[in-house]
């Protein structure tokens, strides 16, 4: 290993400038300006994996292109195969009046490198590549195969890649998936996400009289569906900050001693945390932490209320109609359909029969759970420790990332999310950095990872 | 009285024609390009006036002038003076496509006259001119002044009315106001309208994190502006329909058992109304029937609603903020700043401390009561019967009719509503008609009221 870690060190400065000139590209997937951009970044970095000794093509969707690169195939034997995911594209600049620098001209100031993409998520997948060239450089042998898949409209929903991976099954056949699209709680502390929640949305809809009716000539002898949607969605939560949806909790799988520990170890400023969100005071399910509530335990949200007259002034009506957008956010083993009908059912029984209800099932996300207690999750423990030099901790995220859920379902393996991103590396924001530290310590990451991943596997 | 209402009998036509005329003009006073429009249809009318011999004049405001008409003084005593109120603008008459004929070419089919402003309010007043043409034409004496007020901004929301009325009070001293503005129950169903309802607005904004925030990465572990908002305002009505903020059925006067009897007079048919209101089923407070519901008991209706994401689809998040537009609507007594006041208190004790609650006072309007069993109603009531050959009901109106205010604070008088309008009239809808049996009914009641008014006065 140490001819690896020595070739990683001492091509350092080398390796901060190709990261320049692949942040140089603004590869931004959702504005068509930037077509030619994209075609020429994928170029350039399948270009860069042939030239550090991969065999690398720049594969066609029918949106933009996915790099895939292999590392040299050995005969004889299967050996390990692990697919290393990333993404090319990036998010839009725009304000660019709030970045300090240009967002395509890399500026480095101190340890950290400003760029759009810098850490979402070129920096990030760049450290993989660089490991392996450190292997294939030194003459070090790998001791699996790794495919490289970088996809170009991670920024714009993926909706290309579940299709492209079904039709290249053959070429995917890998034992694991890694990504480094995540993020780490702090400086200094290294995580794997070994779980992130699912979601599935609904809309509801209350009609009351076939058109807004004055309140003063009417009001009074009919329903007002916007008072009967505050009175039926006031009922799905209760004091508790409980989902009052009978059936909602049966089958959330109970955080275990160890995983509560685990998220006890995560940073936490309550004071610090409340002024960040902006909010009076926190709230959420008693009995659980913070940590715990917006990462490991579902939850029902409304994310949009509209009815009636919402311009200056008043208009004095009874609103025909009032709706809502909700989204349950999921944990593993909670059904996304299951929960949509549960939720529907509920809001069935408690419907006044003096409105008309009305609920549309929405997109859903299945939650995701990876054992943190299997030999992989404790084989990427290592190597972060390795890497980082620090004890990791583990990590549920509150989120969804459907590509994760792509992988499992279409190529039937786990992901280990090993994520370098740190809070304040402003990640879709303006003036987005990569943190160098974070960049060598996940060049040592991907040059550890994979002979402890193949000694557990 | 015989030659006052035999003239009118005899001319009926010639007044068809005229009211044919008058709806002619286009005074929409809500479409700049009618200006001209406005200011003929107004000299139109001063100049019938005179013809049939008042003195009358277009007098300007801010706005559309007034047209201030009085009939002939006597010299000597005092003698009883009545303001009657009307106005020449009519509203919009889009959309054009729903009308049958062209909304300012009058058209006659059976008793019907159709043509914007007919019923809504230029039938209505004309038929008061009419009957003081039939008493000045035939030399037969008026027992009292008359004054009429015609304005031009009724339908914008009469905003020069007041200061116009403040201006030249010393003109206007008065002993009451009547005004043909408002409806009949049904065809056959003469009414004096004798209660209004009063309002008050609010805004209530809760207000949580300090920007909309990503539901799955923190959803959880901060209170839901628009769930608060949903539980918040759910706790301001109960399961029996009142209104449940402490103090609000304080200062409501109770409907004696006169008024319901009266009210119980009133037609109605559940099912016709509910089908005319469109919704599955009735709804409002205990104890109450619809017609007391809807005009003599007091509401809380939520207006509108805002909160987060409203576009298609879906989008995950906690929303920053969430608001609802109120009004209460209000019954005699009610003090409307005391209400908000009440309200705003109510929403203060009940919000939680999770999210911060902003209340902003809106328009108000104060309730209006005429006592029924006064000498001056039953003298309306006695000139209904007279004029429709049919007995007369009480009714109470639910909207609020801000000039009969008015009138009460600058000149100090009770305003009798003595409507003459169908309810199938398509008052500001397509379509507006006027009942002719109602037109020759009104002038009928224009004859008689002022005898009745100056013996109970």
């Amino acid at each position: 290993m140490n001819p690896v870690l020595d070739y990683l060190r001492q091509h350092e400065a080398r390796f901060i400038s190709e990261l320049c000139d692949y942040v140089r590209f603004p590869s931004v997937s959702a504005q068509p300006q930037h077509q030619v951009d994209m075609r020429a970044c994928a170029d350039w970095l399948a270009q860069h994996a042939r030239q550090i000794g991969l065999t690398a093509e720049v594969c066609p969707t029918a949106g933009h292109p996915v790099v895939v690169a292999h590392t040299p195939r050995q005969t004889g034997a299967r050996r390990p195969h692990f697919l290393v995911y990333g993404h090319y594209d990036v998010q839009p600049p725009e304000p660019f009046e709030l970045w300090k620098s240009p967002p395509f001209e890399p500026r480095i100031e101190g340890r950290s490198l400003f760029a759009r993409g810098a850490c979402d998520n070129k920096g990030q997948h760049l450290a993989h590549l660089n490991a392996v060239e450190a292997y294939l450089k030194t003459g070090t042998e790998l001791p699996c195969d790794l495919t490289f898949v970088v996809e170009g409209e991670e920024e714009v929903g993926s909706s290309n890649l579940a299709a492209f991976l079904q039709q290249h099954r053959a070429e995917f056949d890998v034992d694991a998936v890694v990504i480094s699209d995540t993020g780490m709680p702090a400086r200094n502390l290294p995580a794997l996400t070994y779980a992130l929640r699912g979601l599935t949305a609904l809309e509801v809809k209350l009609t009351g009289p076939s058109r807004d009716l004055h309140s003063g000539i009417f009001g009074g002898s009919l329903d007002n569906p916007a008072m009967a949607l505050c009175q039926l969605l006031g009922q799905l939560r209760d004091r508790h900050g409980r989902v009052a949806v009978p059936g909602f909790y049966d089958d959330v799988v109970k955080l275990t001693p160890f995983e509560r520990k685990q998220l006890a170890r995560l940073p936490f400023n309550e004071t610090a945390y409340r002024k960040f969100l902006g909010v009076p005071r926190l709230f959420g399910e008693e009995g659980y932490t913070a940590w715990e509530q917006r990462a490991a335990r579902p939850t029902l949200e409304i994310n949009g209320l509209t009815s009636g007259y919402q311009g200056e002034g008043s208009k004095t009506i009874v609103p025909a109609w009032a709706s809502a957008k909700l989204t349950m956010r999921l944990v593993p083993n909670q059904d996304p359909r299951r929960i949509a009908r549960l939720v529907t059912q509920r809001l069935k029984q408690l419907c006044p029969p003096t409105v008309r209800l009305e609920v549309k099932a929405g997109h859903d996300a299945e939650a995701y759970l990876f054992s943190p207690t299997s030999p992989a999750a404790q084989a990427a423990l290592r190597a972060l420790q390795t890497a980082f030099g620090r004890e990791p901790v583990l990590l549920r995220e509150g989120g969804s990332i459907p590509i994760v859920t792509d992988f499992k379902k279409i190529l039937g393996v786990d992901t280990l999310l090993l994520g370098l991103a740190l809070p304040d590396d402003n990640a879709h924001s303006p003036n987005e950095k990569f943190d160098l530290d974070n960049f060598t310590a996940g060049m040592r990451l991907g040059a550890c990872l994979w002979p402890e991943l193949v000694a557990a596997c």
